[in-house]
């Protein structure tokens, strides 16, 4: 910069409103006092395990896949360099392959056309919600509290959220069913309602079958889009888990927002959506939903890195399209830490002085996450104390609660990033900070 | 599905409005007939040539970026693990070798900080125009004619487009000076302005130093940010070509969107964005843009594929962070293919032949494209004959027009994607059009 010219301030007010909302920033004094206190255990983050990975399997994977291209597809040399480092198709060069492991792993038939691969899930929520709102009366409406992910892709559009409160088995449809009521006298559109049916995040509650079936027959009775987000269904402790809404989706309710996040690994960035319901334009012309967020997609990414997919596809094809199977040694890990944390927790604070206390527990059947209730407010400055003075880091309940509500007094345990040792000092720890705070 | 059960169908005109808007469906004509003529001779996509990509290089990419963060920066292999596999920095991991590429390439003194690693350049485009424009009255200002990458994301988000038109030397800043003025006293706020000032999109040309430096100084006189986007400045025939925008950019009005696509290779999807620029908040408090881009960046892809940032810093790293002289070998192939179509058109279509028949062309300095009038409508009836009855394929320079207005005699010759023979064939192709139709 030359002397004497002023560089260009931009004033905060001028920018898009969702930057200077609070959403945006709420994890920050999470992973603000995680840098500060790095010797401290963290039930903070929900990123799978990485113990598991191995860095020397990326070239196995490349391999396969391009085996695949050229023994499976018949491809040249040619054609498979084209498909490494060209523009590739938008909708993704691996669809047939994930169309394959869907069937597997998930029982659900998506016709490969109908499947979008995506930059992550994350970037498939942004596309489902740009392409299904349309009017300012639209509506999203989402579990209460909510991953921060798909909140914030709706702030982004300046969409309209309402929240659906959940109970101890997730989305009760019933209450859902107020809700939409309420909009509907109030003028508005409930277009979709976002879910995660399978140990959601951030409560780890999982929604029985029979409550799913209404929830379908509750979208189809008020013409709902159901965006099915499934990131933890594998990590069950009951062997199968239950059918996902879009396996028992007979009327193309259900959006379903895959992710290889934590079945194969988050650095790929490689997610998928299925969306297999039809469009049908004012001269009667019909094309797959998936088609119009092709043209989104364009405009976004252009399209999902080849390499990416090609590692993906790798790993599938290593796996014989099971990614179910293959995520077995993980999901006993994972399950392995649930049970040392309920174990832990149930033998450090018995019933009795819990409840005496009011402290209290859900018990997930998997996933990633458990709920703990306190008697007083589990809020940021008991997180710095937490951090400090007993070296155990969590999440505040409450930055998952779309209107900063609710969950003052509770606080997210994530156990999927710790070890099982980790996971039983962590709960030492963790009860020495409740016998200082509430015991 | 069961039977009797009537799948939902979505009424297209309930989707988002960029759905419906034609500017969303241009190419599809282009893409269409490709498929259905594969054997022309096709001057229509920009993409990048695909002869001098090395799929067995990935590999040693890979390997130079480990290599890296092992002996350079003393990453233990679990840490090594944890940038490959894990979700990443929203920003990116590769910014400061970005940072350093840029200095030596183009003289640009970027703050690794005020990088941000994107999912190519679109993505870039995107998080930009969603952080700068905030309210109704605010104008986004485009050269016609123009990329449809940037008018298609701004469709996606219902952001209002004013089109500034081009010249032979691409934009001049009196032109959208008059147009600014337009916009303010009609009540708008023009707040930025896309430019491709080396060898734009459709058109090929090139600014010259003095309009930059006008630009700059217009941009600081009306409040306006200056989103310049270079994909093609390295492909010149003059050597070293002309300083970027940014290069000149004393008062940090440039955003700088950067693409790899070009010079490394498109399949990778890494594009970057330079924003430097400071933001003050209401409390006084000051950030880089490139932070307030990471919050949405943060709901849209989380972060760039990890893979796709290690394969790009590998190549980085093995050319010395001089990815222009890396690029001399694609550099020299389009030139000669520049040259070879020139030449060709003027050995075909003498000057007083063509003159007489109300055709012409530009005579680019370099990039992928030049601009070829006719007297008769560049259409698709005449594209179709051009691919049925003489095997070439081109694209309708209306296309490019946001309006879809003008252009309507002109056609875009892109010249990256075929060898010097095809672009010789081509051309005489090309000329027999011409002969049927005008000449």
């Amino acid at each position: 910069m030359t002397n004497g010219s002023t560089p260009t301030v931009l004033p905060a007010g001028e920018l898009h409103g969702s930057l200077g909302d609070p959403l945006m920033e709420v994890m920050n004094f999470l992973n603000e006092i995680t840098s500060r206190y790095p010797e401290a255990i963290s039930f903070g983050p929900g990123r799978p395990y990485e113990g598991l990975f191995e860095v020397e399997r990326i070239g196995e994977y490349l391999a396969a896949y391009q085996r695949h291209l050229v023994e499976d597809l018949g491809r040249t040399p040619d054609e498979v360099r084209t498909l490494l480092f060209q523009y590739g198709r938008t909708n993704g060069q691996i669809h047939e392959l994930v169309a394959r492991a869907l069937r597997n792993d998930e029982g659900i038939e998506a016709a490969p056309e109908s499947l979008v691969v995506t930059v992550g899930c994350q970037e498939g929520m942004f596309l489902v919600l740009r392409a299904l709102f349309a009017d300012p009366s639209d509506v999203l409406l989402v579990p209460s509290p909510c991953y921060v992910g798909i909140t914030g892709a709706a702030r982004l559009l300046d969409l309209s959220v309402a929240h659906v409160p959940e109970g101890p088995q997730g989305t009760d449809p019933e209450v859902l069913r107020r809700t939409v009521a309420e909009l509907r006298a109030a003028g508005k559109r409930p277009r979709a309602f976002y879910v995660v049916p399978d140990f959601a995040n951030p409560t780890g509650t999982c929604m029985p079958v029979e409550a799913r079936r209404r929830l379908l027959e509750l979208a189809e009775e008020e013409d709902l889009i159901l965006l099915e987000d499934n990131p933890y269904g594998f990590f069950t402790r009951t062997g199968t888990g239950l059918p996902t809404l879009k396996a028992l989706d007979e009327r193309r309710r259900v959006v379903y927002l895959g992710s290889f996040a934590k079945t194969c690994f988050p650095g790929a960035r490689v997610g998928y959506v299925v969306a297999d319901q039809e469009v049908e334009a004012a001269d009667g012309r019909r094309t797959l939903l998936a088609d119009e967020l092709s043209k989104l997609k364009g405009m976004v990414t252009v399209n999902t890195p080849a390499l990416s997919q090609a590692v993906i596809g790798g790993m599938l094809l290593t796996h014989d399209f099971r990614l179910r199977e293959a995520n077995k040694p993980a999901a006993d890990f994972y399950q392995e830490n649930l049970a040392v944390l309920l174990e832990s927790l149930e033998r450090l604070l018995p019933r009795e002085r819990r409840e005496a206390a009011g402290i209290g527990w859900n018990v997930p059947d998997g996933g990633f996450f458990l709920t703990l209730t306190l008697p007083v407010p589990a809020d940021n400055a008991l997180l710095e104390e937490s951090a400090r003075e007993h070296g155990v880091i969590w999440t505040p309940m409450n930055y998952f609660y779309p209107d900063s509500e609710g969950g003052r007094c509770q606080l997210r345990l994530s156990l999927s990033y710790l070890t099982p040792q980790q996971v039983a000092e962590g709960a030492r720890r963790l009860v020495g900070l409740l016998e200082r705070s509430c015991l």
